[in-house]
This record gives structure tokens, sequence and C-alpha cells, in this order.
């Protein structure tokens, strides 16, 4: 079922502390992703675009480039080699940066800061802030599809990589959970719609950029479920992360104001089961999505850890 | 160069006058369009969602169909059979519905009437009519990649026609002609500037249009230049048509408000030359547009009648 690796997978062992070599093979990740960004925006033709200023403004504006190291290290888990699916990361980022833009809006949330400076439509204007998410999401396509980029990857996976990721951002996705979410403001909601809407806004494109990693990386049915599966607890333990540190984080750190969520009556999972089983519940997420792990043995170590450090983290 | 036709090719020889059998022909294909959308729209697990229903609202507000019914005939001229094309039809009528949603928002274009009905943000509010585009835009892609749409059409190829239409509707493209239009609203212009944003805003998804029916109707590099070419030519008589409706047409019939572009001071070839050389310069492209289309002979037909109406419209 899985693709020869360096190391033959060892079923259970999965360590998931974060040792010296993990962190240097996740910083090596961000760091890839970071500078393919940088080449894929350094084209002095468009600099005359105030448009193409905001896409690189938001792109670089300090991100975790967490779905782009989750898709590296899922091609890497299956394939051992993570840069092959680089393109495919980059597309992840600019899907998951037009997305912010776009929901910062007056119209939305209504956010003037992210990541500690001012949100896109704050520093450009709505209107060049709308015509950036919308190139962004465009461009990601472009990414995805151009010939000299995935090359050795077979056609028919690439187009499912494309339908995968347009899936996760649509309305049955990212668009549907960014509506749900606008909607449950204010109203008595269930933690089913909280997990519904986290599944959508967070989840969906978590899940895809596991996925996809996997697709490049060769995985057959087998491994892609499982990934799928991991993506979706991560996805959530994630989002559940975020909500508490809205509300308990330090702006410093994280970049955004604290607190927000509350003023605006979001449906949370803090807010609806309060902040220790909020914690409690995303420690069983990780412990869960990580022994769905166990087939891939020690491999799976660098995911592991990330999921660990994605629940722990203050920023 | 050309693949076979029921009748053979006779260079030169394009009929370019409308007549009844050319009529039923195109509106048949405006028919599998509409059907089509219709067919795509049909889920009734998404009618719960308000942008979903903003999307249909949008999508079935009485467009005339240009960019899928090009699409059909490129598809038809290269291949004999107009319906290979339909799934690639419906996503360039996504890309259009959605790059009118968000130009008509009132950060953009602040229009409050679309095809004589409520513009998208009037009737369903701003934050909805945002994520409607995005959702448009995204799920054109979906469409694109899906594994049961476009089945027999050479995965390779559907990489190439997923690349077509991500460039024409990016920054490139749609996007920078749109950033363009804004920018050019009460400055003083040139011809060239015109010419360039009216290229990239409405020319780039026109030309994709019509090479992406080629690509399906299996065109090689010969017939897709020539589509191309003949897309850049029609795209620009039908921008310089859509001006001069601007002034002169009867809004009951364009279902837009009538005089607006002057008020904006917005750059447009009535603005620049007149309303007398705008009309001859629209004429004369779609005449250099229809003879580029001689080696095809008399199976273009369609096309040219296609062109010759885009500029004697009267909406």
């Amino acid at each position: 079922m899985l693709k020869k690796t360096n190391k033959r997978p060892v079923a259970g062992e999965i360590p998931a502390a974060w040792t010296p070599a993990l962190k240097r093979l996740v910083d090596r990740c961000r760091e890839q992703v970071d500078g393919a960004l940088q080449t894929g925006l350094r084209d002095p033709n468009r600099y005359t675009h105030e448009v193409y200023r905001a896409m690189r403004y938001s792109l670089t504006a300090g991100g975790k480039r967490l779905r782009p190291v989750l898709c590296l290290l899922a091609c890497r888990l299956l394939s051992g080699r993570a840069a092959a699916a680089l393109p495919v990361a980059c597309a992840l980022e600019y899907i998951h940066t037009y997305s912010l833009i776009h929901d910062d809006l007056p119209a939305l949330d209504n956010d003037d800061f992210r990541r500690g400076k001012p949100s896109c439509h704050k520093k450009f204007g709505e209107a060049t802030a709308i015509l950036a998410g919308d190139a962004l999401l465009t461009e990601a396509f472009t990414l995805l599809s151009r010939p000299d980029l995935l090359r050795r990857i077979d056609p028919l996976r690439r187009l499912r990589v494309i339908e995968e990721i347009s899936r996760a951002a649509g309305l049955g996705g990212m668009i549907g959970g960014q509506e749900a979410d606008i909607r449950g403001e204010g109203m008595k909601v269930s933690l089913a719609y909280v997990n519904s809407l986290h599944a959508r806004k967070t989840g969906a494109l978590i899940s895809a950029a596991l996925v996809c990693g996997g697709l490049v990386g060769g995985g057959e049915a087998g491994p892609l479920k499982i990934l799928r599966r991991f993506g979706e607890r991560i996805g959530l333990a994630f989002q559940i992360q975020d909500d508490l540190l809205n509300i308990e984080g330090q702006p410093g750190l994280t970049g955004k104001a604290v607190g927000t969520d509350a003023l605006r009556r979001k449906a949370t999972y803090p807010a609806l089961i309060g902040l220790e089983a909020s914690r409690k519940t995303a420690g069983r997420l990780v412990a869960e999505a990580v022994s769905l792990l166990a087939p891939f043995g020690a491999q799976a170590g660098p995911l592991a850890a990330v999921s660990y450090y994605m629940i722990t983290r203050n920023r």
C-alpha cells in the first residue's frame, strides 16, 4: 500500500516529540516554500500593478505556511521527496492568502489587522484588496496547470490535485464555511454547527493539502484516505487552538486583536464548551489523528510533531 | 492542419450573413449552454446556501452566453461536434459571471443594475455577493477538473484548457484589465491604454473561449493561433460596441443604465475618438477577424455571423 521510503516503516512507533532533526526538516520545508513563493513573485513586468503589490504584501506578511508544510511532508511521507510538491504548496498558500484577504474585508469580518500589520484593504484600499484576492485564487490554478511545473507528475493526477483543491476552496468547503461563520454570528448554534463550520472553513484546505501532497508523492487510495482523515482531525484541532488564542493569546505574538470572536459572538468551541474542555478536545483530536498514521510508522514523525505543535503554538 | 468536417472547406468563402440555419445553430448552442448550466445548478443539497442562491441568480439573469457560444462554435469548427466542449463553456460563463458580480461591487464600479435586474450585491448584500463571485471562480476549475466531465479529452489538453482560462482570468488578463479600468477613470489616457485595457478586460476571456473550444476540438498549433488572433479582434470590437451602447443604447434592451461611462469619465473608444470613428473601428476589426478565418472556408460561417452580430447588437 505504501510506497518505498528510505527506512522501513514500523507500524505504531511514531515519535511525536520535536527533535532538533525534525525541527530542521520542518524549517527547511518552510524555507523551500518561502523561496518558491518569492521566486514566483519576482516578475518585474508586473510591478506596475498595484494589485500585484497587494498580492505580494499579503503573501509575504509572515504566515506560518502550515498548509504548504503539511503538503510537502505528506509528499515526503509517500515518496521520500518533499520538493516535488512545491508548486502545489505555493498554490495552497495563494488560496489560503486570498481567503484571508476577502474574509478581512469590511463587508465580511471587517478586520483591520492581520499578522500584526494592516490588513490588505487597509493598506491598499478595498477595490485593490478584492482584486488581489481574486488574482491569488485565479493564479493558484495557473501554478497547478502550467506546463513547466509539476512536469513529472502524471496529468491525471494533476487534474485530481486541481479538483481536490477547487472543491476544498469552493462552496462545499471554505466558502460554505465562511458563509456559516457569518450566519452563525450572534446565533445560538450547536456543536454540530461549529464542527461543520470548522470542517469546511479550515479543515477542507488542510485535508486537501495533505491529500494533494500524497497525490504528488504517488499515493494510492489507502494512504490518501488516511491523510484525509488525519487532516480532518488536525484541521479542527488547529481551528480550536485559533479560537483559544483569540481569547487568551498575546497580540504581540498572534499579530491579531484578542477578544474579537466574543465581541462578534462568533460560533466557536470555547464559546460553547469553555476553555478547558476546548483544550482537551484539541488534544484528543490530535492524538486520534496521530494514531491514524500508525501504518506509516516512524516515517510519520514529522507530521505527528507538526500536529502537536498546532495545539501548543502561541501564534 | 484542419481536422475533417462534413463539408470540404473552401478557402476564402465565408458566408457572414445570418441565415435561418445559422441562427438555429447558434440558438441551439445557447440552449445547450443554458441547459448545462441549469443541470449543474440543480443540487438540492446546496439550496440552503444563500451564496448558492446568489450564484444561481447571477448565472441565470439572462446573459447572452457569448463566450460559451464562441467556445462551442470553435470546438465544432475543428471537430464537427460542439457539445464536447460544454463543461468548458459553462466554466467560462461561471468566470464571466463572477467578474460581473465583483465589478459591480460598491468598492469597484458600484453598479446597482445588471441585465435589468438588481445587481448581486443589491439583491443579496455585499458579503454574499463577494462569496458568490469567489465560488463561481473556484467552481469553474472544479468543472474543468472533475473526472466525470471532459472524460474523452486528453488530460494534457485539459491542463492546457485550465492554464489558458486561469491566465485569461488572472492579473495578466481580466483582473489587470479591471485594475486599468479603475485607474483610467478621470485620467487622460491614450488609445494604446484603452486597447491594452480592453484586450485584458474583455479580449482575454473571449480569446480563451475560442482557443479552449479549439483545444477540446483537437486543434493543433496552427488553427489555435488563428482562433486566438480572431478572438483578440472580436473581443476589442465587442467592447467598443459595449461602450457605444453605454452612450446610445436603450436601457430597456441593454438592461443597464446609459451614460454611466461618461459620468465616471471611463477610458473608452467613444470618449477618445468619437461615436462614428468607434463604429468604423469595430467594423474594421470584425472584417479583419473574419478574414483570418479564411483557411477554414465555409465552415467558419457561424463564427463569422456571430462576429457581425456582436457589432450590430442592441443589448
